[in-house]
């Protein structure tokens, strides 16, 4: 049986924390794992930014309402959801999740969860597990399931590395150029035939 | 986070074989993991009869199209994928299970998968892992989900036992007398409340 493990932003929805940065006019929240490997580092970065601003969780959630999936991403999901199983896996947080699941049709996502204090404002955030994608891959494979996986940035390598077959979609170029062992894919058409072509044999 | 795992048959959907059974008057074909507890048993029975009657799974597939969702089964699943992630673990096989999914709004699920000879008969069956119920309620609380689960039958026993919280649903009166310290519910209203009262702690 198979299961395709999918990074979520910059994959089949836009960046939450650019379009945040774009609605709020905080250009410091502009920065993502594209920009800063090291997870936690950014997550404090930005938890700083927000306690500054004094921004809500509602304030991110009416952004996030307000955004779409990615032309196309939808119906590349369907395509996978009659190959076989469907997870996300992703650094976002489950408040942050909800309202994009049900844009691309509820396919199940391992994430994390926020901290939000009375104010509404986000104060912490709780990582499920650190490497959360790849340890989801390897609980997946010791469950005997076949993986392909795609991912766009610094906290998909390992996910890729680790499944029966990984590869980029869409990856900033200095990223890719760092992984030559794991093969880029541009739109969706290409990834379902990169796809297409390992299930082949 | 939180992760329901739930049984398909008897659950959310009812029986395939049992249904099988009444359409094609194959009378054998009536007995389900609630009579025989060991799988391969059961299974290797059942392959039995499907050769000895030409039985294609073809057949087994225009039934189950003929088939629907327990009365409230969908708005359920709804209410449980609003709560949380949700992943049926079930011992049927995915060329039975694609046409139930996409009547349930296409969850993820978990299960086995059938090897069919050039006649379109089922000749036999891969079970993806023994105690795969088991087993991947077991990767998923290491990957630090919380796990509550709902089942109806033997086969769902060690899911539920290894789960946060398990509750038998709708099972047979002479299974929840075995296993009396598995709370019982028999509708979906019930099953809601007990999850509910569990998870508000």
């Amino acid at each position: 049986m198979l299961v395709t493990c999918l990074d979520l932003e910059g994959v089949l929805f836009p960046e939450v924390w650019i379009n945040v940065a774009e609605k709020t006019g905080i250009k410091d929240l502009r920065l993502t794992t594209r920009d800063i490997a090291d997870y936690d580092q950014l997550m404090q970065y930005r938890l700083g930014i927000i306690e500054k601003n004094n921004l809500t969780l509602t304030d991110i959630q009416e952004t996030i309402a307000t955004m779409r999936p990615f032309p196309g991403a939808v119906e590349f999901l369907d395509w996978l959801r009659d190959l076989g199983q469907v997870i996300i896996l992703s650094d976002t947080f489950e408040e942050f999740a909800k309202p994009i699941m049900k844009m691309l049709k509820m396919p199940t996502i391992f994430c994390h969860s926020l901290g939000v204090d009375d104010r509404g404002i986000i104060t912490s955030y709780h990582l499920r597990l650190d490497d959360a994608k790849k340890k989801a891959v390897q609980a997946l494979r010791q469950l005997n399931f076949k993986i392909i996986a795609a991912g766009d940035s610094f906290n998909d390598i390992s996910m890729l590395k680790e499944a029966d077959f990984g590869a980029f979609y869409c990856p900033p170029t200095e990223i890719a150029a760092k992984f030559p062992e794991l093969p880029v894919t541009n739109n969706y058409e290409e990834l379902k035939k990169t796809f297409s072509d390992y299930l082949a044999g």
